[in-house]
């Protein structure tokens, strides 16, 4: 009876990935013994985000407004949409400052046996965006994993269909690889894709 | 600006132990992409608990009341005190069955280098507690660890030296274990323990 506050904290905090019974009991005590300050804070913004953070309405991307800052960036070329699987993919990009233009974040990518269809990826959505008459060129920068390729092809198919021109990141050896270490099918992608100088 | 309620969770899961910046994000992300509920749930958890648990003022576990249910229990012998670490030592020891007195519970072990002295494990309040004039025997369940058998050291000196009767839980063979696979200090503290039959 007494305990119940704790018993809840310590099942509450199952729902973080890869958290199982034990490790969330020592959580609990570390917060509570140690950072009261810390778990009230952490508590406060979950709260906080699970009430208020949205989809961006144009790009999908979490934000707290109807369309995200850089949806909303008027020095952003619109011909260019770049498509990621996650916010965190979508920074990556950005941090290398080569893309210019907008984005559209899948919150995912297709994966049929875990019940990831199109729906689960925000097709229509982004079939709506990309055919908004503006955009020219869409960038597929899915994971060059069997799913982010198994999306990318998806994704190709029906916006060349709908006369969008569709670019694929490049694939090859990574700056600063020693050959030596790089792996065959790595080395075979860079051969076929190799560029004229 | 609008990433503002992101960033602020991202940053508050930085408060629980192990977790990097990267995980953060991908925690933070999961929660809002695919279990808000979850999310809700954990913040106000961990909101409650963290203004809501105090310490028993009799065992110094948490608790949401001023005295906790165990030290509430009517059937339990008054004339013994177990001293563990933390809760789930507490319960550990409990499940055995093998225990019917009271419990304190340090919150930790003496450890200089890290900074936690007597202070720090509550010793005062264990001293008031160890001296109500009922407890007889105090049985030391700090871990086999160095700072367990430190603090079990510590504590031993200044208990007998207040007339009370101090025990430690037995070292030995676990049970179960095949003396091949058991350590040569195990094997040695429990010759040196060992059990006329
Ligand atoms: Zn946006
Ligand atoms: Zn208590």
């Amino acid at each position: 009876m007494s305990f119940s506050g704790l018993q809840t904290l310590v099942e509450a905090l199952r729902a973080l990935p890869g958290i199982g019974p034990k490790s969330a009991q020592r959580i609990a005590y570390h917060l509570l013994q140690s950072d009261r300050i810390g778990a009230l804070r952490l508590g406060k913004a979950l709260v906080y985000a699970a009430e208020q953070m949205k989809n961006c309405t144009r790009c999908n991307t979490f934000t707290e407004v109807g369309i995200c800052e850089t949806c909303l960036d008027p020095d952003r070329d619109a011909t260019l949409l770049c498509i990621v699987e996650t916010p965190v993919d979508q920074n990556r990009v950005e941090q290398t400052l080569t893309f210019k233009g907008f984005y559209f974040v899948l919150m995912g990518h297709l994966s049929p046996l875990d019940g990831v269809g199109p729906d689960e990826i925000y097709f229509e959505q982004l079939i709506r965006r990309a055919t908004d008459g503006v955009v020219k060129e869409v960038v597929l920068a899915t994971s060059f994993t069997n799913e982010g390729e198994a999306t990318a092809y998806y994704l190709t198919q029906v916006l060349k269909s709908r006369g969008l021109e569709v670019s694929r990141l490049a694939r090859g050896v990574p700056v600063g690889a020693e050959l030596e270490y790089v792996d065959p099918e790595t080395i075979a992608r860079a051969v076929l894709d190799r560029r004229v100088l």
